[in-house]
């Protein structure tokens, strides 16, 4: 059987799965939600370089990205943040959606998955 | 080529399918739609629970979990029941967020991952 | 390390990226929005046919698959396209939930991941 690794999170989720040459990194929120959606952005964009790090991977080996968004009106602003952090050369693929959050003034929610080996 | 095994579930989509040494399960919906949140997760807790021995693997095993909520007001009643259903040392990672879902009495829908080998 | 070979898309997200033996698709979304449901899905999964040969498989290899409908009252409308083009023989699991699209006339958007090796 090929390892699991699980790093971070709590009894609900881990923030980081590692298996198979895969890292499954949880949907991601802002810590500060006072932050517009260009702010919950950047916020959510640095946890994740960190998950990535934690886990032996970068931003330049990203796989897939699932986007929720409060308020779809504002994906302009999310774009603008994600553009400047994606690697051109090397980005995901992505859906961004509408949905619900956790609550009112969360803004944004990403989940990435990425490889390893 | 790796082989594909594909288990129940009909024209439109297989309850669970194999390949790669990963079980990918269907989002999951109670059957029972009279019930609560809560019920409501039980129920998908168990059918995953099957689904994912038919697989031949476990909870114990998990990768990802997408978690969509008709009304997420009620987060930590499918909350209560996540946790006693996870084992603690083996959560996988997760997203939850609000969405309409097939029918109006639709409460709560699991989609998982798991590791087989 | 695996490679990883992304094809298509822009700067935001790659129309398909390519690692260990599977294909992720990009959420795709009709060209012409003016299309009802039906006619959109079908605009879709015609895109999602050229994703997948251009990465080398093809419907038949489907793993996964998650759709967002603006209306989720609609569901019919989709099923009946989507159950057409599928291969009855080697349906993905597939999740299908409602959510706020990129646009007021983006009636669905789907996501799917396939098996090449």
């Amino acid at each position: 059987m090929r390892p699991i690794a699980r790093l971070g999170g709590n009894a609900i989720n881990a923030r980081v799965v590692i298996h198979g040459g895969i890292a499954y990194v949880s949907g991601i929120v802002a810590d500060d939600k006072s932050a517009d959606v260009a702010g919950q952005t950047r916020q959510i964009l640095a946890r994740i370089d960190g998950h990535l790090a934690d886990a032996g991977t970068s931003k330049y080996r990203l796989l897939s990205a699932t986007i929720w968004m409060s308020d779809m009106s504002k994906k302009d602003d999310l774009n603008k943040v994600w553009s400047a952090w994606i690697d051109p050369a090397n980005p995901p693929v992505r859906a961004c959606v509408g949905a619900e959050l956790s609550s009112a003034t969360t803004l944004v929610e990403i989940m990435v998955t990425a490889a390893i080996d």
